[in-house]
């Protein structure tokens, strides 16, 4: 089964509607930004890479229809709207960047070949997520053996990217190479994307998966049960401390208890090496009713209930086993390695 | 405001109907012995103290209209019929074993005697209960200190025990001494007590509490917003290892990566002395669809979805910092002291 996340179709940006999963697979079409930025903030369409995409087809479709009198301007705004649409992800902003480097590298060009470039551009993003990610799955499956039971949070696969996957890509890998693995997915409150996606997304891989409760981990872990852990990124310093979905830093200090190696699966454009540590990665906080209420359906908390939210937290690079990328594993030293890493990929 | 979780009233059992939580504070009255056992399986009560007390009244319900050729096989039917209905909770068994000793050590007596003997064994279990948690409280509340953050999971309060509770009512005793104190409460997935129950409580009680999904804790440890983690228990083993409530052995996982003490209230009816270690106490696993279906009305994973759904899980004696129980505060050595603890309290 062939599942596109994001794509450019009839002059409109197609992506899946995740909140409707599992139930309905519904593709939305997107022709203005506005509706764009919600689809983002209402997290119909996530997941690091794919977000990225989402913003350099954003952009695009921000300035597509502009004069040329107006079109740089056009182009700050568009780029600081999509960009207020969720803080964390890295991918996002890199995704605005690169087309917005591209049209400021191009000045000179008229406004039509301008926008040419832009879209071309914008593809790219698409292409390199959709190569990155077999890279990624490539250089991943060599740390995952015949038998592995490994545990994943939220979702970092086809749907948190194009087509294919970070995490769960590496998974994808090595049942293609013919391991037999089993995942158990933690459901990921409050918005339950492992539940919702992960477990949809690897059944319909063919892959044997288990949803558990995020507080069931530490248990299968003791039995013995899980090889190893698997997460994506939603950005990573330069020292290698990763902000990912909440409830990855759990896991990756139960797996240091347990002894069990924990690894990230990102590609480049999720590393943000102006951020020297964790303490420089912006947190998301999101409203209380995510919590309060099981997906805006059914009141748990009594009225008035004080809320903590945090979309995401950071692993300290001291848990992190390895990081797979689409440019291969980096190993500790992270700051070192990762430096060179991506000084490699830029040149 | 005064509330009894459980009472004995126009010869019924009446008890709050927890599933009803937060939004209903709804009694119903148990005059059926089928009725109760549905009552604990479905967890209208729960909570290890409140189980105890269920149990016993519920043997008493059992016998009170037995006739006087019946009543010793029908007193073993009734005990084994309870006992089914949940595996993992000491107090359940105690409760029942406290009510059967009593009858078989006055085999001697006439039935009416008999049955007015098993009433007041019932009825002292409640009052064993209210006396033994303010107790703990009082020697609970010696650990916690004037500002201190409290981390707990699930519900270990009023609605755990007759009217008071044990890890909550450390916390309710801190306040009544003027300590100032705030609650952080896990939801504690897949039933969501913490959200539901513990969060309606301390509120009642004036204590101020924010509700975080269970992947959250480790955020707030890491930020150094938690002095203290406490939790009750379901089971505690000869050598200190204790089941509780899933999740808990994650949270005293990250105490101690995160230098939080980690405290375990119960009384001296929850410990069990014929298990060595926690490998010997049972671990209930529950039906796919707690996880599945959020409080079984809005399916959220993907059809034909495998779940592992363990209801408790066992903390290793090795990551407690204290147990304080109805007798006063155990310390390493655990099976030392556990036992003297006991010994004493027997005696």
């Amino acid at each position: 089964m062939k599942i596109n996340t994001i794509e450019w179709k009839n002059n409109k940006i197609k992506l899946i509607d995740q909140t409707m999963l599992p139930h309905r697979l519904k593709y939305i079409y997107i022709d203005k930004l506005e509706d764009l930025w919600w689809a983002i903030k209402l997290l119909k369409v996530r997941g690091a890479p794919a977000l990225g995409a989402a913003a350099a087809l954003g952009v695009y479709l921000g300035i597509k229809d502009a004069q040329a009198k107006d079109f740089f301007p056009r182009l700050d705004k568009v780029a600081s709207y999509i960009a207020s649409s969720r803080p964390t992800a890295r991918n996002l902003f890199w995704g605005i960047e690169n087309i917005c480097a591209v049209a400021k590298n191009n000045r000179s060009k008229d406004i039509p070949t301008l926008k040419k470039l832009l879209f071309a551009e914008a593809c790219k993003t698409i292409e390199t997520d959709k190569s990155g990610c077999r890279r990624m799955g490539k250089y991943g499956s060599k740390l995952i053996r015949d038998g592995d039971t490994v545990l994943t949070v939220c979702n970092a696969g086809i749907l948190a990217t194009i087509d294919y996957g970070t995490a769960l890509g590496v998974l994808y890998r090595a049942k293609e190479e013919g391991k037999r693995i089993k995942v158990f997915s933690c459901e990921t409150r409050p918005l339950l994307q492992g539940a919702r996606l992960s477990a949809w997304e690897l059944q319909k891989k063919g892959v044997q998966v288990t949803v558990i409760c995020d507080n069931m981990a530490a248990t299968l872990m003791r039995q013995g049960r899980i090889n190893k852990v698997i997460a994506g990124a939603d950005r990573i310093a330069a020292n290698g401390d990763t902000a990912n979905k909440i409830g990855t830093y759990t896991l990756a200090v139960l797996s240091k208890y347990h002894n069990i190696p924990f690894y990230i699966a990102a590609p480049v454009s999720t590393f943000d090496l102006a951020a020297q540590s964790g303490k420089d990665i912006p947190i998301e906080e999101r409203g209380p009713r995510e919590v309060t209420e099981l997906l805006f359906q059914i009141k748990v908390a009594p009225s008035g209930a004080k809320v903590f939210n945090p979309a995401f937290d950071v692993t300290p690079h001291g848990l992190i086993s390895a990081i797979i990328t689409d440019k291969g594993i980096i190993r500790r030293p992270y700051k070192i390695n990762i430096n060179k890493m991506l000084v490699r990929s830029l040149g």
